[in-house]
């Protein structure tokens, strides 16, 4: 099944202690995209200024994504500038040129409302909200959102949670949304509020998957995925997008929403987000095989596994 | 099989924001007893003042730790005041009295040199190499530290590497002690000192144990036990030994060295040091049965299971 994104497309600079890059391809949808499309086709949209290289978004055409409603518009693109200290957690943000993308009121082509899987990437609630109100009938959709939204758009982002099945945040967003300093106390507000589902990202600490078991009780079955320990993290901008390109793609890929299912893709949301750190911009995502992300998803697993797993079977 | 610990004996007065425990029976050593006494018997090495209410240590006579290597000296007992805010990952210090501590130089009674499994807890490293010296074959021992003594004593702590076969500390400790930000990178450092194993505690998001696959090869194996995302975590002083008495306890028990059983180890070290969490000192881990602990492990392990054990049976 197919996979719809919301979000931005964007030009980034990043510096980190390994390197810097200037102009590269970014934004939440790219990378959900880059990210989804390994496994399913995928429908973007968003917007671009007139200065956007859209020929470095081939490479996702070519893998299935459907750029027909990649809106181009005269002005300046999304431009985004941050820079990481040694402690790669967080991004200290440089300067934010929102260009276009302020004037993102993004109408949904005819031939994407049906899409089953609506994935609403970091933008205004109201926007998340006309979007839902233009889909016909989604299996599943998941929204994103962050500090700014939680603080100027409460109570449009309390009525999008009552309309999504899933949401995705991280600790900090999760804890000032919520109010609430305990992950799991944070997890169950934000699940009174509506979603069956959510997902509370920590980074290189791992994501949790909390479920509201039955419709209407209380009982929540919490799972979790370790980040993987990598031994180089190249640059951290958008693992977590990416994180949710691969567990909606596996999603909409396998149409199965069962609880094991929905662990299965926490997992797979680990390794595209490990994947993504590797290089700057979507370049590893890019270049990928099946066999790498089997290889990666195999390796998440055996972290867990009380059985070593020894490539070479010398474990004991 | 037995496991010995010697360690700190201490009076804690600890604040949190649920509420204050002034003088109440702490020390590494007596939480690791703690945890360990469900699971083997325990010797204890450790010195207390005159001021000692000895008497409160009795409970953990009755589950089997013999304190017969418990000295009693003129003076006062180490005494620790700490303070914790709402997040509960660090304490604050509020002072520290080392008392008779101070004048640590154990002496292992002549029935104790034997023991199989042995614990060195956080105490000066010279004191550590002391107490190896006064053993004769254990199987097994392993080592804890901090960052005072990866700073002051660094020397004697890096002879103490090449004499043991696990390490114990935390991610912040891994990164002061091999200079290497990277956990992974960290890890390698230290198992290059000597350890076979290493255990990097992360406190709320987990602990990593690292093995050399081969005795002389550079693979190392890694495993990831979650820390349980308690909806109360009341105190969190003596988590890390709690862990550690889990995890030595375990393996003394067992006497299996197999991988999957230090992984198990770290499993049931993580549950211990859950439990220690929910009361001050160790009230919590005098009163668990053997049913609560089989039931955290259980929990721990559906936490990464793809499988959704619901209690209820209500799981999809």
């Amino acid at each position: 099944m197919t996979v719809l994104v919301v979000g931005s497309v964007a030009l980034d600079s990043v510096e980190t202690p390994f390197g810097a890059a200037d102009g590269v391809i970014g934004g939440s949808a790219t990378f959900f995209a880059s990210a989804a499309s390994p496994f399913t086709p995928v429908r973007l949209v968003g917007i671009v200024g007139e200065d956007y290289p859209v020929e470095k978004l081939e490479p996702l055409a070519a893998r299935g994504v459907d750029l027909s409603g990649l809106e181009r518009a005269p002005g300046a693109s999304f431009r985004w500038a941050g820079r990481y200290s040694h402690d790669l957690n967080t991004a200290e943000t440089l300067d934010t040129q929102l260009g276009v993308f302020a004037q993102f009121h993004p109408k949904i082509p005819e031939s994407f409302r049906r899409t089953p899987f609506v994935f609403l990437a970091n933008i205004d609630p109201r926007v998340q909200l006309d979007v839902l109100d233009q889909m016909e009938s989604p299996r599943l959709v998941a929204c994103d959102t962050m500090n700014f939204w939680i603080a100027s758009r409460r109570a449009e982002l309390l009525t999008l949670l009552g309309r999504v099945d899933l949401v995705t945040l991280n600790d900090g967003e999760a804890r000032q949304l919520s109010e609430r300093v305990n992950l799991v106390h944070a997890a169950r507000w934000i699940l009174d509020r509506g979603p069956r589902h959510v997902v509370i990202k920590k980074g290189e600490h791992g994501a949790f998957l909390f479920t509201r078991r039955a419709e209407s009780g209380a009982d929540v079955a919490i799972f979790f995925a370790p980040a993987y320990p990598l031994e180089e993290i190249f640059d951290p901008t958008g693992a977590g997008d990416s994180f949710a390109g691969g567990f909606m793609g596996h999603l909409a890929a396998t149409g199965d929403l069962s609880p094991a299912n929905l662990r299965r893709a926490v997992v797979i949301g680990s390794a595209m987000g490990s994947f993504a750190v590797e290089r700057f911009s979507n370049e590893r995502l890019l270049e990928i095989t099946p066999a790498d992300i089997a290889r990666r998803v195999a390796e998440f697993r055996s972290l867990v596994a009380l059985e070593d797993a020894a490539p070479d079977g010398s474990g004991s």
